[in-house]
């Protein structure tokens, strides 16, 4: 008996045959659980929750490693629970790999697929003798005998191996056909790939499809090797005019390719690819000038969908095949935040639906009575663990949960490994707790009380002491740090209220909150609700949804027809301009406090 | 006064003031004369015929290099002719540099300008703060606005260099749009050029045009370089079996890539290119295998006109530019073909004409009451000096024309240059002229008498004695080489009368024969109806266009109507295969007598 499992947050869906472990199928779908044991039960790393469905009953390792107290949440060992039938699982962040965590899914319900790449198995008659039509007329008449389809042009690689692929195999193909041009032929037995992109400033995640059924084959994530020339765009932007593009397109690329060669063996099967980033990663990707994205008034070079041969990007690919970039909104607002939406279906809800994408830029997208409005603010680093003097990525030992019991200071750690700094959840949750515990006040003050103390420079609150972390001295939050968390937050709250207030209603009138993105699906929105960075919403209307930008790249790979909704999105936002919203200065400056608004 | 200067057979046209000399003009419109004294009327190589107008009265200098017979037959000195009005010149082949008589262009009159790429000059409006359209979507809405183009895409390096040309020339810009697609934009004083490519087995000749006036403005041409890898067709085939095609790719391009330089100091402003060549020649620059051309059925890649970006073949362009390949008629019949029909308008005829191009592969095409049949028949090297004792190209010294007087052999070389060996037009001359001496009789054998020996392998006829020629030992024709010019002779014969059998009519219904391409237009066609190879028709009806197929090649450049001819064209033709035609063996049997048919 066939069972299917969800796996949520990723949104990944797969099937396996009744009695299979957990952790094999995960592994199977290409997740990667954190694992020390080798399945034995011992290491306890493979903790997840079953949401919905039976499984087999505990074993006894489970009950030493999770207590029954766990157990009876629902929390079990993938390598030790054996899947009986549909059942729905909830993956706790301290369970998956880092790189695992870098690429993270959204949910994806029943995206449709109808590939804008046709696929063909073409089987043709061999020229005889005294028969003069080429190889190629030969194939396109095929196409339209046999499916009806008029190839008006080949791609000049097709060309170069339809010759000598038709004669070895005996006058079978398989015929990738985009529009009217042939992009890609092939042996019979070799099925087409397509692969969906999500460039960050920081993270570059990729998603593998297996183009004949749509499956999902396989997710990975990389750190964007232009963080050496640079923490943010502005930093790529001033290297770039210095040094020009050409440096950050190579490094990018060259990343990417790494990337694609850990996710499939063969990227010559890779028939489309598609793009989504912001406006700067997409302008250092195709090699285009960035210096007037850097100053007013923030002129891209082009906004619209883009299609390029992979080729001309030195991306590997099937030689024909071309790369999708969805099309931006504005200079600040890039294909990612399209590709955000169109994953979280904010563009078709009657609803009045918030969408956040938080980062060093977060973008916030506002669907009322069918109108979309975005707005990008200028956020800052703080988020993303810079500029907080033991702040860090979410790297294995970040501290991501920080909860006050009285004097004591409970931190829980990416991967639970040793602390090593803080990351950004960690610091909302930080400032949100010390606030509620009364040591900060509501401008941000570090009071004088126990764990508060002078390090010379600033009052600074300490976390982890050297003795009990990894890195041997103490883990603090500075009083800067708080300033940095409340400028980043009070960026984010007004962006909000900047969109609300166009739509001429309050946050109450607001039905649900989709916080999407890597790091907004670690924060916990009560921490980020309580220091005002959102809006005092029931806990319910927060949903929190992993990479959407992925996932939408994902869609317009899988569907012609959701490129075609992408591309109706970037025309139908209408752009706010935080700077010129009436009030901007006002707001801002009573979002800083705590909670402020 | 302007005046305007016909250079037959070229058939370039040169506008010029009164009074200007001829050689200026010549050089001023890239006729490459031969001049050994810089212009000063002593060396009288650049000796051409007046055939209509008038000029200045000789000079002193004529008279003594030319006489006064020869004056009075038209004859001037380029370099001491001035221009009184409107002139028609001829020409002599042996006024020509070598270069110039590679690229040798056929007449062309009033081409039509209706260019596929079409050039438009924008003026825009810079972006003002909080305008947020992008660079490119600015450009298009400009194009719409300002002439109703609608732009969809652009291509990948004209976004790469659109933003810094756009702000560097006050938001100007010349646009250069192809169907729907931006392939080029440039400063608004950078003109368009065109390149229209004729690529032979043995050379290549090149052609630009100013794709704003559509005026010619230079021609050149070189030896093809795959020459070092094999002199005919099958031998490259041979070489590719090999060794693969991307070495013979690669000296391709790189010639072409130095004929272009030679041509034009600023490739990158070349918008558009165009190539004829034979299906080998065809395959080889796409890198396209070849093996399925060299043996039963002759399959080609593809038969159909391409256009691939000029960047992917790596040849010197604009770098957004397309290469228009034109299409070919069947594996042995290539674009080059298309072209010559097209050029010489045999397509567009209620006449009955016959077209023929010689080379080691000739092509022949017959009109008869609107159809089109065309042939190809294997020659053989013979016709262009290959495979005869003492052969060799059209280079100078090269005997070009032979004839007896007596005993006394006359011979001109090209260039007048000391003899060196003898060349296609040579040999036929020689046969002729042997057989009207009656030296050899019907059956092609050297009889013995005056200037016959045997050299101890064979019979051959002395031309020139080693004393008064380049080389040393004596220039003959060689039993042996009789019998590869009636061969080749019976070859191009068997072909036509395939032809004018398969439409079933006499020679008697040719109303004109027309011979194209460099070989064919020094031959002497009384000659080749001496020695049997062209039917005894009246002399008129035969015309020497020159290279018809490289003046194809720019018609196509310079127009898209005249594309979407060629491409009727290339399925309007029938392909009769020789070998298949009934009584091929006999009549090809026959046609090995001098005359034979």
């Amino acid at each position: 008996m066939p069972c299917c499992v969800a796996f949520e947050p990723l949104g990944i869906h797969a099937d396996c045959v009744r009695g299979t472990l957990l952790h094999e199928v995960a592994r199977n779908t290409g997740i990667a659980l954190l694992s020390a044991c080798g399945g034995s039960g011992t290491c306890g790393n493979c903790r997840m929750k079953i949401v919905e469905g039976t499984v087999s009953s505990p074993t006894a390792q489970e009950y030493e490693k999770l207590g029954i107290q766990e157990i009876e949440q629902g929390y079990r060992l993938a390598c030790q629970t054996q899947i009986l039938e549909n059942i729905r699982v909830y993956l706790p962040p301290a369970s998956l790999a880092i790189d695992q965590r870098l690429s993270l899914a959204g949910p994806d319900r029943a995206a449709p697929f109808d590939p804008l790449v046709e696929e063909k198995q073409l089987i043709m008659q061999p020229p005889l003798a005294y028969n003069y039509q080429a190889d190629w007329e030969r194939m396109a008449a095929g196409l339209q005998s046999s499916y009806g389809i008029s190839a008006a042009n080949p791609d000049l690689t097709v060309l170069q191996r339809l010759p000598v692929l038709l004669r070895e195999n005996g006058w079978r193909a398989r015929v990738s056909i985009r529009k009217t041009e042939v992009i890609d032929v092939r042996a019979p037995h070799q099925s087409p790939l397509g692969l969906a992109l999500d460039i960050g400033t920081s993270k570059i995640a990729g998603y593998l499809v297996d183009m004949e059924s749509g499956t999902s084959i396989g997710m990975g994530g990389i750190i964007n090797p232009q963080i050496a020339y640079g923490e943010d765009v502005i930093q790529r932007i001033s290297y770039a005019m210095e040094q020009g593009v050409q440096q950050l397109q190579k490094v990018l690329v060259a990343g990417i390719n790494n990337l694609i060669e850990k996710l499939c063996s063969n990227p010559q099967r890779i028939v489309e690819t598609t793009v989504v980033g912001n406006t700067v990663m997409h302008h250092l990707l195709l090699g285009l000038p960035v210096k007037q994205l850097g100053m007013a008034p923030y002129t891209a070079a082009v906004r619209g969908a883009l299609e390029v041969k992979a080729r001309d990007l030195n991306i590997c690919s099937a030689p024909g095949a071309y790369i999708y970039l969805l099309p931006a909104i504005a200079g600040f607002i890039g294909s990612d935040h399209v590709a955000m939406i169109l994953a979280t279906r904010i563009h078709d809800t009657s609803k009045t639906i918030l969408g956040i994408d938080i980062g060093t830029n977060t973008e916030i997208v506002l669907a009322h009575r069918g109108a979309l409005w975005s707005t990008s603010c200028a956020s800052g680093p703080a988020l993303e663990g810079g500029n907080i003097r033991c702040g860090v990525r979410s790297v294995a030992g970040a501290i991501e949960r920080i909860r006050l019991h009285g004097s004591e200071v409970i931190c829980e750690t990416v991967n639970g490994a040793r602390a090593i700094g803080i990351c950004g959840s960690g610091s909302i949750d930080a400032v949100a707790e010390l606030f509620r515990a009364d040591i900060i006040n509501s401008r941000g003050q570090l009071m004088s009380g126990p764990g508060v103390r002078h390090n010379g420079k600033e009052k600074e609150f300490i976390l982890v002491p050297g003795a009990e972390n990894g890195i041997g001295e103490d883990i603090t939050i500075t009083q800067k740090d708080i300033q940095a968390i409340q400028l980043a937050k009070a960026a984010v709250r007004t962006g909000i209220e900047a969109l609300l207030n166009n739509a001429n209603i309050t946050s109450n009138e607001i039905d649900e909150v989709i916080i999407t993105g890597g790091f907004g699906t670690y924060i916990d929105p009560a921490s980020a609700i309580a220091i005002g960075m959102f809006p005092d919403l029931q806990r319910e209307k927060f949903k929190q949804v992993g990479n959407a930008a992925g996932i939408g790249a994902r869609r317009v790979l899988m569907s012609k027809s959701q490129r075609s909704i992408a591309e109706q999105i970037s025309s139908r936002v209408t752009y706010i301009e935080l700077m010129q919203h009436p009030g901007f200065s006002k707001t801002f400056a009573r979002a800083m406090y705590i909670p402020g608004l």
